[in-house]
């Protein structure tokens, strides 16, 4: 283990991100379960790009056949490439038409971002102030502001809206609304006095990063209104929200808005890197026209097949229907034991999306904790990780094909692991 | 094929690239083959992705086994990707230590540009004038820029060196280098004035898009030189001039420099989407320091499978000195062919890359020339497309199992074209 970090400290440079304080070592991935070098079994509760499950036969499958038949750039006609982007688009709603197909979600944002200033004009974008969408240059100027101003002068960032650590005391839900509101109304005018414009708001449907937070009714409607008055575009990021993880093929049927622009990513590969920016076919060809847009590794004949044995597996066992049923009950049980400890500050989530915000007797993020938790639930056979704002939120966001079994084995581990932490 | 480019326009959007007069519908390839839906077979004289051949079994082996045994993101420690990464940074000096791997050219050449920006804590960005590096927003600032001043402030373009069309008349070539060097100068100059001050040089190692031009003997060395002595790092975009492609492992062997970051991307994988930017250890850790850099699919046990196999492929089976021969053999033969009609006006490159330079009668590029030559070369089973400044060049760039047979049945099918179309 030593000197395998060693070599991955020179290899990688030191910094490159591992989970864990004793990092694991894997070699094996079956289902839902992860096989460490020492031969103990895991249950994956944290990785949502192996979606349809690790080494998933139907994704393995199609991949083999399809790179020992043929895999080349789109430059060239393939019917396989045309029937993926034709079965993406139909999975939304009828203001979705084409889709410009890339390899990461970094890719599939820069995209987004674009399409909606050159449609525009404008070169303004609003984020939330917890958000994290990619790491190139121009997306990453989106990363975790917080209340710093953004490294580019277009981005402005607003406070992320959410029940828990309201952004003001004593308001009910419909004043909360407004007062968020009133927040992205603040950061909409402040770009157009600086000249900026408003080109496109880009959030995640469901604020993954931002912890999962419960989302004041009727937010997500009113801000994308408000985005369009202003002339921009409403761009959803469903890379971690989308593909049936929160019960429903995309979160922003959850959250309740209707985007102009998606982004996807991390599951529709299977581990594939596979990514997707779809929008009306106005939007796409304006793109398209002013870039000439091509992307050597991205609508090959590869992404095509495997993308398409994702969506395949994903409605053959009715993963959605799955995933909502498994995903309440885990929800329930957490929620249950809330009372149990006064660490448990609250249980969030839609799906096989849960986050658990673990907090300190007076109510503070408890970063600690949410850490200690995390690798005890490792040292139990359990992997998750941490997210939110102050990281103290422990994320639970496994494969689609976790079953019942495995959340009531969970939860059999959370109380021991409450119990020896945070009793 | 009607019906199918209609369901292309609207699945992709109209404006997605697509080579030919009339588009090749493709449906398998093997090795240097690629063959039509009507069952024809094709000489593959383009694509550079799919290096150790089309549907090579070697490969297709490796990626089914990994994809059905282990497929994770890189916060997991994976003996794997370590290894990977060792062996590519020692196929470089020793300046080369640490590798950031990430999915695509455009992604690793965003790594490499942010690296050198924040090491020298300098924006500006020097390239050359008729460039492609990729489709970020920042990398996008950079293509083909002429005479214009790029959308990014930080970025100036140099006219690239070349003996064919000299950017002076009746200079001897020690002069022209002192010419085009003296442009870059001035582009430092001009940086330096502006404040932005200089943070790095990329430049394609062999020139690709700019047409593979003879470049006056000495200017690459001087220009990194001097790139350096403006406190600049010197940026190796390799992802064309890569990977035994000129007979050597790299382009800045054959064009004589030695680069402080090396990006590689397109062939790495065999299609498989793969990129990498590598230096110094130094530099990498301070990359990772500034970014927390993570990339979802990078660094994966998958990419390193697949990664290994690519350049076991090209070890065992000695590509590289298959490249310079057949390379050689076939520049050769085109260029005792340059006499035989006046449209051929130059005939460059190295091992398998060539470049035919195509002129109107008064020497003027003839880019309608090289459409046509194109597209008759199709018709004839040979794939080809076209490059350079002015679009009017031959871009011959075959898979690397490319063999003397393949090229000797071209010889035969250009003479052909020649004759019908420019005797």
């Amino acid at each position: 283990m030593t000197e395998l970090l060693a070599r991955r400290n020179a290899a990688f440079g030191a910094g490159a991100p591992l989970f864990y304080e004793h990092p694991l070592h894997l070699v094996r991935g079956e289902g839902v379960y992860l096989y460490g070098a020492d031969g103990k079994r895991y249950v994956d509760m944290y990785n949502n790009v192996p979606c349809v499950g690790h080494a998933n036969p139907r994704v393995v499958e199609a991949m083999a056949r399809q790179q020992a038949t043929l895999n080349t750039h789109s430059r060239y006609l393939h019917e396989g490439a045309i029937a993926f982007a034709e079965r993406l688009a139909a999975l939304h709603g009828k203001q979705i038409e084409s889709v410009i197909l890339s390899c990461s979600g970094t890719e599939a944002n820069e995209v987004a971002l674009r399409m909606a200033r050159f449609a525009t004009g404008r070169r303004g974008i609003l984020c939330t102030n917890a958000t994290y969408h990619g790491n190139s240059e121009l997306v990453s100027a989106l990363t975790r502001l917080g209340s710093q101003p953004s490294p580019n002068p277009a981005v402005r960032a607003f406070p992320f809206p959410e029940t828990y650590r309201p952004i003001a005391p004593n308001l009910n839900e419909a004043q909360l609304c407004e007062a968020y509101l009133a927040q992205l109304a603040a950061a909409i005018e402040d770009l157009e006095r600086s000249g900026e414009g408003v080109a496109a708001m880009l959030v995640c449907s469901i604020l993954a990063n931002e912890g999962l937070p419960d989302i004041p009714a009727g937010f997500m409607e009113r801000a994308a209104a408000m985005v369009r008055a202003a002339g921009g575009y409403v761009i959803a990021d469903e890379v971690q929200a989308g593909y049936a993880r929160t019960g429903h093929w995309w979160g922003y049927e959850v959250t309740g808005f209707t985007p102009d622009i998606v982004v996807t990513g991390k599951p529709m590969g299977n581990g594939l890197p596979l990514a997707a920016t779809a929008a009306s076919r106005a939007l796409v060809e304006g793109f398209r026209a002013k870039t000439r847009y091509f992307n050597t590794f991205a609508s090959s004949p590869l992404q095509a097949a495997v993308g398409m044995a994702v969506l395949d597996e994903i409605e053959q066992r009715d993963l959605r229907g799955s995933v909502a049923a498994v995903g309440a009950a885990l929800k329930a049980g957490l929620r249950a034991r809330q009372g149990a400890s006064e660490a448990i500050g609250d249980v969030r989530g839609h799906g096989l999306f849960i986050g658990v915000e673990l907090v300190t007797p007076d109510g503070s993020p408890d970063v600690e904790l949410a850490k200690a938790v995390i690798n005890r639930l490792k040292e139990k056979g359990f992997l998750t990780s941490n997210a939110g704002i102050f990281a103290n939120v422990v994320k639970i966001r496994p494969p689609l094909v976790f079953g019942h079994e495995h959340a009531e084995a969970f939860l059999v581990a959370w109380d021991e692991t409450i119990a020896e932490l945070a009793a």
